[in-house]
C-alpha cells in the first residue's frame, strides 16, 4: 500500500508504494549495448588531439604527465543559454524572454574510458574543486543569480558524449526549483528557527535507518521521501549555505563521500545512469540561517509515466528504508565485484 | 540560441533551443528490441481466457461477438493508492499521509496486439466513453477531489504490459500539478476577465502556425511552451471547465481528434512512446469560468538531464512551430507508410 510523504527541502509530496516492485514486466529482456570504450576516440572533441573540434579552452588544470592536462573547461558547443542571446521580438500574446546565461562543459581527464568511480579520490577531489573554482567565476557575473552544478551519466541520464565530464550552468534567472526550494527552506525556519537541513542532519544521524555513509564532514543518507529508487543526499555536517563557501580540506572529504555514494549505487542497481546536481543557495549571503547547500544524487534507471506527469507526484517503488540497508552492504559486494579485492 | 517561453496555463517556464538538435551522439544505434506481438498472449491477465490472473471486472461493454466484451475496467492489481490504505503510525519528525485512493485499469480491446492507432474512429470514442462512464463514478466518491485518467504507450513511457489499456486514478486530495495548474488559470482569469484556454484557442487560431488539426469541436495544437518535442494538446473549442460535462457527440469528435493526433506523431516521431493525460478541473463547478480541460499528449522520446533535474526549466531541442509544420505533413506520410495508401 501506498504512502504519502513529504520532502520538507522542497515542499513536495511523493508516494512510495513498494507493492508496485512486484508488478510483471513483459519488456524485452534488458540487453545492454555497451560500445567497448577505449582511452582515446578518434572523434571525440574531448580527447587530447582532436582540439580542433574543441571550443576555445577557458580554463585548464596541468599536469607533468601527458597530455600535459588533467582537468580542462570549455564553453558547451550547443548551448541552451548564451550570453550572447539575441533579444526577443516585440511581445505578443505569451511572454518569452532571451535565455542569457553561460554554459560551461568541464572535461573531467583525458581518458575516454574514465567514470568518476575508476578515478581515485585525489582525482574526484581535482574535478570538485574545478567545478567550485568555475561555480565562483560564474557567479561572479554581475547579472548571474544562480549557477548550477551537474553530471550525467549513462545515455538514459541524458548524456551524448561518453568522455567523462561534468557541467555548469549560470542563469541570469532564478530556475523554480531553486525558487521553490528556497521558500521551502525558509518557511521552516520561521516555524522552528532552525535549519531544516541541520535538523534532518541531527534526526538520520540519531535515527540511522536511512544512512548510507558518514566521514568527518558530509553524511550520505536516502531522502525520507525520495522520488526514485536510491536517491542519495551527500550534505555537508557543517551549517553551508552556498556551495561557494566550501573549504580545501571539505573538498577531499565532499570527493570521497561521492565517490562512495557512487560506488554504493553501482554495486545496488547495476551501475544504473545516474544525474547528480549541487543544489545551493541563489545569490547567497552569509546570514542565510535557513538555506544549506547538498548534493543530490538521482539514479535514473526508472521511467516516470502518465499519472507522475500529470499529477506531479513521483510513485517510488521503493521503500527509502530498504534501499539505505542495500546501499550499505553494497560497498562491501562492489568492491569485491569491482576492485576484485576480497575482505578477509 | 535559447529563447525561454512562459506557458500561461501553468506559469511554468521552458528553453527552447533548437541548436541543441545538432549535438553529436555517441550512444549505441538505436537498436528496436520489439516482441512480435500477436492478438493473444497466456502470459497476459488481460487477455481472453486469463481471467484468473484478472482482478474483479468492474465494469464491461457488452459485445456480440466473441469473447462478448469490447472494454474492461478492473482495479489495478498494484496500486500506489488504495481505498484500504493503512492509516500512518504517529507523527514523526516528518509529514505523511495514507496513500488514499482508487486506482483503474481500463482493458481498450480483447486483443492484446491493439494499439490506439490501429483501432477505428468509434472504437477509440468507445474508450474514451468508458474512461468518461469511470471518470463521473470515481468521482461520484465523496472523499475523492481529483481524478486523473491517462494511458501510456511504450515502454519508455512507463507501459509495464503491452495488452492496450488506460488509466484512472481518483486521489482524496489534490496533486501540485492540478493547483499550480488552476492558479495560473485563476490568475489569468482575474487579470483578463476571459479563460486562458479560449484566448489561447482563438489565438493560435487565428496565427495558425503551432495548429496541427481541427475539427468542429476540437482543436489540436504544439503549444507555445511544449516542453518537449511534438507535445501536442487537444483542446474543446466551446468553453468546458470539466471533462466529466463532454456531451455525447462530442465524444466522437474527441476520438478522432485525438486518433489522428497520434497518427501525426507517430509518422513525425517514428512511432515514439507517449502518455497522454486529461487535464480537468479539481472540484469543478460548473460557474469556474476560468478552467478548461484539455488532453495532453507528451511523447517520451527523450530523457531529462541533470539541469533540467535540478532547474525545473525543460530544455526542447525542438522549435513548437517546425513541429507543428512536420505534424501537418505527417498525416499524409503516415497514412501512405501505415495504411498502404497513396493519395492520387
Amino acid at each position: 500500500m501506498g504512502e504519502l510523504r513529504e520532502d520538507p527541502t522542497t515542499g513536495n509530496w511523493v508516494i512510495i508504494a513498494p507493492e508496485r516492485e512486484r508488478r510483471p514486466h513483459e519488456s524485452a529482456p534488458a540487453l545492454k549495448v555497451v560500445a567497448a570504450a577505449s582511452g582515446f576516440d578518434p572523434a571525440c572533441p574531448f580527447c587530447p588531439g582532436n582540439e580542433a573540434m574543441l571550443p576555445p579552452i577557458i580554463a585548464e588544470t596541468a599536469s607533468n604527465a601527458p597530455p600535459g592536462w588533467k582537468i580542462r573547461v570549455v564553453a558547451n558547443k550547443f548551448p541552451a543559454v548564451s550570453p550572447n542571446a539575441p533579444p526577443c521580438g516585440p511581445g505578443t500574446f505569451y511572454q518569452a524572454a532571451a535565455g542569457l546565461g553561460y554554459q560551461e562543459v568541464l572535461i573531467e581527464s583525458p581518458r575516454h574510458d574514465q567514470a568518476l568511480t575508476s578515478l581515485s579520490d585525489d582525482e574526484v577531489r581535482d574535478v570538485l574543486a574545478a567545478c567550485r573554482s568555475r561555480y565562483a567565476a560564474l557567479k561572479g557575473h554581475a547579472a548571474v543569480r544562480s549557477v548550477i552544478v551537474f553530471r550525467n551519466h549513462g545515455a538514459k541520464a541524458g548524456v551524448s558524449l561518453r568522455h567523462p565530464h561534468s557541467q555548469v550552468i549560470a542563469l541570469e534567472g532564478v530556475p523554480p526549483l531553486a525558487r521553490a526550494r528556497e521558500a521551502a527552506m525558509f518557511s521552516y525556519y520561521q516555524k522552528n528557527k532552525r535549519c531544516v537541513l541541520c535538523d534532518i542532519i541531527a534526526y538520520e544521524r540519531n535515527d540511522g535507518s536511512r544512512l548510507t555513509g558518514e566521514n568527518s564532514a558530509f553524511v550520505t543518507l536516502v531522502p525520507f521521501a525520495a522520488s526514485v529508487p536510491c536517491e542519495m543526499w551527500v550534505l555537508p555536517k557543517r551549517h553551508q549555505a552556498d556551495f561557494g563557501d566550501i573549504e580545501e580540506a571539505e573538498i577531499g572529504l565532499l570527493a570521497s563521500a561521492l565517490r562512495e555514494a557512487l560506488i554504493r549505487l553501482a554495486a545496488a542497481l547495476n551501475d544504473p545512469p545516474y544525474c547528480y546536481m549541487i543544489e545551493t543557495a541563489v545569490n547567497a549571503r552569509p546570514e542565510a540561517q535557513f538555506l544549506h547547500w547538498r548534493l543530490r544524487i538521482v539514479p535514473r534507471s526508472t521511467v516516470s509515466a502518465g499519472f507522475e506527469l500529470a499529477s506531479g507526484l513521483p510513485i517510488n517503488a521503493h521503500s527509502p528504508e530498504q534501499d539505505a540497508a542495500v546501499l550499505r552492504q553494497a560497498l562491501l559486494r562492489g568492491m569485491v565485484e569491482r576492485v576484485g579485492f576480497e575482505p578477509t
